[in-house]
């Protein structure tokens, strides 16, 4: 049953006058009494073929009859295309219906604009639309892309475990995960449940990071990531936010915020280099259909120097701006959207690796400068969006990570392990983390991360 | 705060008398009142290297009482190495004592053997043990080259959900996910949970399988992979179960049996190759250490074609080999790894791709032969292991497909959505499943998957 992709046969690989054999679904049909053309598509590229038919086929009025989405076998000659835009047309001289479509009528993806509400609700079909088709292979190549630089640069990929009984991770905002009965579970004497007699014998949540595992591999191996799910039970109904997303979180063994910054910076230009180089087609649709300007704003972030700021500086830029922002900018406030975006869009006009932001308002993982008041904490801040990335260096002072876990009411006791990293042979270390959705937004210009996942999940709705 | 990898150093990619910075831990030092060697490794590869460190240095007597695991960033010149082994070892000028090990007579990974379930009640330290290191680096070149096979081979990588609220999924084996309250949830009038109530509207569940939602990308885009996390909520304390593990899901558009099986092959081959090429310092660890003929068996699996055979013809042979097994073989039996044992490793001496099972045994989604009692299912069986992949042509007739549903009990319009793949222009297609970890034991010959993850899940334990 081999065939050929159309990818590959609309790149030139194949000489004109060769025989190809092309499967796919058709995109649309044209047909007169005497020759008909049809669009077919594979999914290995944005754009279909064109196959032309003339009625000495057999089977030429079943083929003029074909709607959207039927399938086919072609075979025929690849001949030059006499209409503008393609370079190759097949002139077929074996069509095969494969699969019909029952009732073209109410086909759910009909070959016309459909809401982005609308697809979500037909998750199952939407992939054989341009919109979601387009994503599908930007998505597959920047995580690829992620993989790959990765992997060129000695780091090794880390599955740090998604469901979880650690004491450390708060209960607060995570999904349980449990085999007890949901009505009547085994209780204890006090009345709650005992999860002694669940699976893990411990009370179990998805992870929302694996950032604290992590951590525990660049402590033997230096250089190491994860790519992989992550899980928040926030009712939060916003384009930015999905119960269930996949991150990308590197850390660094031996390195400062200095270094992990450097790695954002060259992690963020590879990848997009590479969906530059590898999906001009799919961008090129994203750029024309979905926002204006997403090519110009991808080459500009690989061609610019990211500007490294303090947090002190920008709330002093901001405050001398003149600009009136909705919520307030004083010293200790965590900076909203509309000041990011100020400081990249309008003050810089560049990525903006923002550092050392006071400690009160992160995590007490983060290294203490010797202010003794700010950590450091970075964020990049890109045009046109905003934060996209989120790191540190991590506290790797015993002494100093105890006083701050107390500090915000965290139990040592419960981190013993990740304590342990700093009782033995520890080192300065960091990392950071992406949202890869938010990543594949950024990159294609599709508002909404739901239209970047296959089967999103969100408040009140897990289907299929 | 640059520095060079170990990797590199003894791989030759810096010329002789050079300078260079390298930061790492310690394993052993050998010191005597004039000179000290050390010993310095940071996960970049198997090898340490060797600091040949003098007394004319200021902190001499520092250096001189280091322990395993203590973190150092050593600069000094590279130099030929005078011992046998290594061709490079540094001789130091400057030795930076990064972190010391807090009291070392207690260190639990001092350079000792440890038993694999000691190092599993370290998991946050294990890595740094010969042992672990080497696994999570054959796993990493294992991933990126199953990546790499399907980026090369025109696959969209898709990352099907883990939480689903589809009623495809039984929920038999699965664990719940919930943010409903353990003890008291809210109640309908019939006196069970209200999942209404729950986060997602229903009730909810961790994923078995990817295949069926994939199989929504794969008749839009033709190829396409998941390789992300699965959960079984099985109660099996075996060396081959884990209660979450990844899973490689490919699934072919316009694809027969023969065509997912030769998928299969030449995926295992590729990957097995890049081992081959890229990790044999931790190979040769492993065939040493762990498991005595290791690297034949991968290479051998590279050189040998696969060979192909009916279930059939493998009761027959199984009837026929004189061989008394534990379990019986008659025709519709499920093989034991003791029948698949013998096949591949003494009837064939090769792998073997086993197909057209009976359908009784397996499952209703897979292609109705015209037989009309086996499927279009195929199993690998590997020398050494036994099935290493299992996979099928998927059932693409509408009706046929319905008939075997409602044989097996299930309904139809549960799966409304998997129907739909058949109504709208459907294919023949199928794929197959690769246990991840099961792989990375098989290329390691480590004997238990919990010790080729980095923090395993097993029934009553999931810590860290």
């Amino acid at each position: 049953m081999s065939h050929s992709a159309i990818s590959d046969v609309l790149a030139g690989k194949y000489q004109l006058d060769s025989k190809v054999t092309l499967k796919g679904w058709v995109r649309t049909v044209r047909a007169n009494p005497n020759f008909a053309f049809i669009n077919l598509h594979d999914g290995s590229c944005f754009d279909p073929i064109q196959i032309v038919v003339d009625n000495t086929l057999n089977n030429y009025n079943e083929i003029s009859k074909l709607t959207t989405a039927c399938s086919l076998s072609v075979t025929g000659t690849l001949v030059e295309s006499k209409g503008k835009g393609q370079s190759f047309e097949v002139q077929a001289e074996e069509v095969d219906i494969i699969g019909l479509v029952e009732d073209p009528d109410t086909y759910p993806m009909a070959p016309k604009r459909h809401s982005v509400e609308y697809l979500r609700e037909h998750a199952h079909l939407r992939p054989r639309t341009n919109l979601i088709g387009a994503a599908t292979r930007i998505r597959n190549c920047l995580s690829h892309a992620i993989h790959n630089y990765f992997y060129e640069n000695g780091f090794q990929w880390i599955a740090t475990p998604l469901i979880t009984a650690s004491d450390c991770e708060g209960a607060g905002e995570m999904f349980r995960v449990s085999t007890l009965d949901a009505v009547n579970p085994p209780l204890k004497d006090d009345g709650r449940a005992d999860f002694s007699q669940d699976f893990f014998g411990k009370e179990a949540f998805l992870t929302v990071s694996g950032q604290l595992n992590v951590e525990t591999y660049a402590c033997a191996l230096s250089k190491v990531y994860t790519f992989g799910p992550t899980f928040r039970a926030e009712n939060s109904n916003t384009s930015r936010h999905l119960a269930e997303f996949w991150m990308v979180e590197p850390e660094l063994a031996f390195a400062d915020l200095a270094a992990v910054a450097q790695c954002a910076e060259d992690m963020l230009k590879y990848v997009f280099k590479a969906v530059l180089k590898e999906r001009m087609d799919d961008l090129e649709f994203f750029d024309l259909r979905v926002q204006k300007g997403v090519i110009e704003r991808l080459q500009k972030l690989v061609d610019t120097d990211f500007v490294r700021m303090d947090y002190t500086d920008a709330i002093d830029i901001l405050q001398k701006s003149g600009k009136k922002f909705e919520f307030p900018v004083d010293w200790g406030v965590d900076l909203s959207s509309e000041h990011e975006r100020y400081l990249a869009e309008e003050h810089v006009g560049a990525p903006i690796i923002l550092q050392n932001y006071p400690k009160d308002i992160k995590s007490f993982y983060m290294r203490l400068n010797d202010d003794g008041k700010t950590v450091a904490a970075m964020d990049v801040l890109a045009p046109g969006i905003g934060e996209i990335i989120g790191g540190s260096q991590r506290e790797d002072r015993l002494d100093v990570l105890d006083s701050r876990m107390e500090e915000v009411g965290l139990n040592p006791q419960d981190y013993y392990w990740y304590r342990d990293l700093r009782r033995y042979g520890s080192v300065p270390h960091g990392g950071f983390g992406l949202g890869f959705e938010r990543l594949v937004a950024y990159v294609t210009g599709i508002q909404n991360v739901r239209d970047v996942i296959p089967f999103p999940r969100t408040p009140n709705s897990a289907p299929f």
